[in-house]
């Protein structure tokens, strides 16, 4: 692992690092911010999974979540959204190929490869987080934007016991009933669509829940309603009778600046679970 | 003017506008936040000028200003850094022509007919903003990082009773013996040193000072610090017993990172004396 960057930010350390990664088969960045009591031991670790067209930057630089989670004694990991690499394969629509990986292990060609951001989140990058850094892995919550909230809930709702708590921002909740969704499962996983189940946050959420809060906050002036579905995991959601909020934010949209203004929020709710049994 | 993108944000609007420019004798982009209050009339308004090669987005997305500034009910106004266009003249260097205005008015060819970030800064956006926008000019503060902190202070001590109070990150602090300053100077005002002096601002605190709060952080491990030259700064503004305060912040390097860090206090600083005469 080499480090690339290191800033001090909100007395800690924002890190950007490049490791060879296994399942992605090429090299892949991540962001991680180390509060100042990492330097003491082993800190709590809020993941932060990024939407279309993201690196491992945009969130690092724009979401403003550093301060939040410097006052909790928060370690925040930023991962890319897709494997990088002249020999990764890629598409010319922003929404398949590089930075889209939809966070699955991609079965057919050409993407099976290098396109296994599954593993990658759920299994590589933990572990090479809890060797290198000083992460308390037994507690460990989720968070992500768009298509990183997709990835968020799925994982959540897939790894019980993983993750304390789950929240995301305008997430892609319905993908198997949506144009974000169909067309990259065709692509990454084939035609069958049974195997698209696993993840479809609505479907996880009717199926089986998530054992712990769960956060979703959505703009009613998001410009991609149409393709995110929230109704369908707002219903589904209140069917499951879930511990959680599902929050319509009049007139904001899908940016950052609806991220930013509710990332103190997330990090508070995360902060909530992290801490549960320790205050 | 025409409005390029309008973001809900924090309660208020993170509005991105475009318009003809006579200083610069082209279009001009800016950024402007208005927070919830100014729907009810015009609000205090921080001006934050950008560095080397940002344009009116860099601290509209990296600065994390706009929370602390709709918590005090404060507009923000984030301007380009140098004059823009096909026609504008360039260099290939990033810290001269495009992006590097040094907020000046350039005499020398070929900069002089768009390079005029001095009259754009301090007349006419100013006025456009007082026409446009529920804005209260009588309330007026003024920050920057950088060359944008070398702007604000050099506008703030030249303009007697425009701002209430200047702040700055990392500032330029002694252009005319840095080589951020000798090399833009000489292009842009010429070999005559003796027009340069009314920029730079240890010169103007050692001549004048500011006739309100001063606050500057300075990040201990700014890998700039030999063009920055803070200890001028400090030893002028000591010298003249200005009010304000110089801080040398430990570890902090001239990343944007710094910025955020820091930028609750300083929005708090300026809310201070905008408000002054009010609470």
């Amino acid at each position: 692992m080499e480090t690339i960057a290191e800033n001090r930010c909100f007395g800690g350390e924002q890190g950007v690092h490049r490791h060879r990664s296994e399942a992605c088969g090429g090299d892949m960045t991540f962001g991680l911010f180390l509060p100042d009591e990492a330097r003491d031991g082993p800190v709590p670790v809020l993941w932060v999974l990024a939407g279309l067209t993201c690196t491992h930057e945009n969130a690092m630089t724009k979401a403003a979540a550093q301060g939040w989670a410097a006052e909790q004694g928060i370690a925040l990991v930023f991962p890319d959204t897709s494997p990088r690499g002249e020999d990764v394969a890629d598409d010319e629509a922003f929404d398949l190929g590089k930075g889209a990986g939809f966070y699955v292990n991609a079965t057919e060609a050409p993407w099976a490869p290098h396109f296994r951001m599954w593993d990658y989140i759920a299994k590589e990058l933990p572990a090479l987080l809890e060797a290198e850094f000083p992460l308390d892995m037994a507690r460990q919550a989720i968070t992500g934007h768009s298509m990183g909230g997709h990835g968020a809930l799925t994982l959540a709702m897939s790894l019980p016991g993983r993750f304390r708590s789950v929240s995301a921002f305008a997430p892609i909740a319905h993908p198997t009933q949506s144009d974000w969704g169909r067309k990259q499962f065709a692509a990454y996983l084939g035609a069958d669509e049974s195997r698209w189940a696993a993840h479809d946050a609505t479907l996880l959420m009717r199926d089986k829940g998530f054992d712990g809060p769960v956060l979703i906050d959505q703009g009613a002036d998001d410009q991609f309603l149409d393709l995110l579905k929230p109704e369908a995991l707002a219903e589904a959601m209140a069917t499951r009778r879930q511990d959680g909020a599902f929050r319509m934010q009049k007139g904001y949209d899908h940016s950052y600046f609806f991220i930013s203004t509710f990332m103190e929020d997330h990090v508070s709710f995360h902060a909530e679970a992290l801490y549960a049994d320790a205050r």
